[in-house]
């Protein structure tokens, strides 16, 4: 299953080869006297791995030294609001394939996706039906659903965190004024219900200025995230949820920067026309869009941030 | 011969297994846009490497913040003088084995090691002869040897750079007071001889105070170097050489923290008893130290810094 190629196709001298051997052994052993056995398992297979990439692609010493200034320079740019690392992570599939690893599916559960750097904790709570966005612009959207269990139960009171850009593409901790926007909390109902407003989901760059930014373009890729609005569901005996939903219809879900998007989290987002009487008698001048999500949490423990 | 862990052995689904290996795939996909060949060579191995590791380890989302967390604090410590991020590779043995891979054994060629992050550019030029430390604290050590070719002809005007710590484990640059001692440049004679004065190594760790000071001490591991005295030499249509020797009878030789120790370069530093007679009649108050270091350059190109 593996496409990982074997450097043993590369013509390299049996000497040579028992070099780099001895390498790997030496360091491998290094470890020997580690007392945490899950630290040396991690550290032995960072550097099983680490060498096997070095051998396979036989790094010359000037990629070493791109390699070297590549960490130097995010570790630069990485401060409390921007982190060039997890962005790293992000764009290498590294952060969606640890998700993958950790939230194996579970019969019919919702699926889980990243995370991502703009969670922020203590964002305000809204009653059933209120508004997220705190004057973020961008086209009204209503979401609702419902959480249930695994046993299809509805799950009451469960605390769900939402949180999205604006339409500029920007979350509330982007700009420079101090706005909380764009994020709440809200708990369902004694049948395991939500609704809320909130603003329909446009696309946006992840940070691009860094060396990430130039990375993604040498290799062509674009920076862009499908549209998407984050979920975290949290409730007494359920695995945590971290998710998004998508937009069907976006042309940049076979291409998220991220590797977030899972089809069974890609929602109809239905246009309603200037004047279509919204569900709970709120008046908007002009269009809005309407959603449904309905949430299925797995058994476990909550845990939280 | 690769000892790599077969991710395969844990009880993973088939469902999940498929998961998984469509994030890789996605991933890898990513790139095939890609102009650049080689970029695209590399970026598809770190991929598949990086993800392998994941999954072999079945890295934890809390092993992933405690990575993320490592890489901004190296970030953070790293500036002009320190490097967090070559000395995490030099104690995983990343750097030891682009050497090892561009830097294949011709012949008798003296053998090669880690270039280390204390040359400095520009270190005085010495005569033959002439003394290193330029008042560095530490037992004079005569150091005299040929530089020759894989034929055995000498190779005259070989340019010889030499650089080392001090008897407190310090190298000049590591001294506030920016002095310049211990490091210097001199050439072979017309015989490809050399010979100069410098201090008997002794051993020191490498700095210990960040996060790679932390890995090593949480694995075990001694942050201490065998003691070395660097060598480049460089000479027109040699391959340049970047070598240390080493201390025989030095305890720290199997457990050197960079991985730098190659049989090869381990010599006899011979112990002088206060009086003797030294090869240049130099007056010396106290016991000296001589060793013979004969240098073979393979053919190819001279690259400088």
């Amino acid at each position: 299953m593996t496409t990982i190629p074997d450097h043993s196709n590369h013509p390299i001298s049996e000497r040579q080869r028992a070099v780099e051997e001895d390498v790997v052994q030496r360091v491998v052993h290094s470890f020997d006297d580690c007392a945490d056995p899950r630290l040396r398992r991690v550290m032995v297979s960072l550097v099983e791995h680490l060498h096997a990439l070095l051998r396979d692609v036989r790094l010359t010493e000037d990629e070493w030294q791109v390699a070297i200034d590549f960490l130097t320079d995010a570790g630069h740019i990485t401060d409390d609001k921007r982190q060039e690392f997890v962005l790293l992570s992000d764009t290498l599939g590294a952060s969606m394939q640890t998700i993958a690893i950790n939230n194996e599916a579970y019969g019919d559960a919702t699926e889980a996706t990243v995370f991502g750097p703009f969670f922020v904790d203590g964002a305000p709570r809204i009653e059933l039906g209120g508004d997220v966005a705190f004057g973020a612009a961008g086209q009204p959207c209503w979401v609702e659903g419902t959480v249930r269990d695994v046993d299809g139960d509805p799950v009451r009171n469960a605390r769900i965190e939402v949180w999205e850009a604006d339409d500029e593409g920007l979350y509330d901790v982007q700009h420079d004024d101090g706005r909380v926007a764009a994020r709440a909390h809200l708990f369902t109902d004694d049948d395991g219900g939500y609704r809320f407003w909130g603003i329909k989901p446009t696309p946006y760059p992840i940070p691009y200025d860094g060396r990430v930014g130039k990375m993604l373009q040498a290799v062509g890729r674009s920076p862009y995230r499908a549209s998407h609005l984050h979920f975290m569901v949290t409730a007494p005996g359920c695995r945590r949820l971290v998710t998004h939903i998508f937009v069907r219809g976006d042309e940049l879900l076979d291409r998220d920067s991220v590797f977030g998007v899972k089809d069974s989290l890609v929602k109809d987002f239905i246009e309603q026309p200037a004047g279509t009487p919204t569900p709970d008698g709120r008046v908007i001048d002009g269009p809005w869009s309407r959603v449904r999500f309905d949430v299925v949490l797995a058994p476990g423990a909550a845990t939280d941030e």
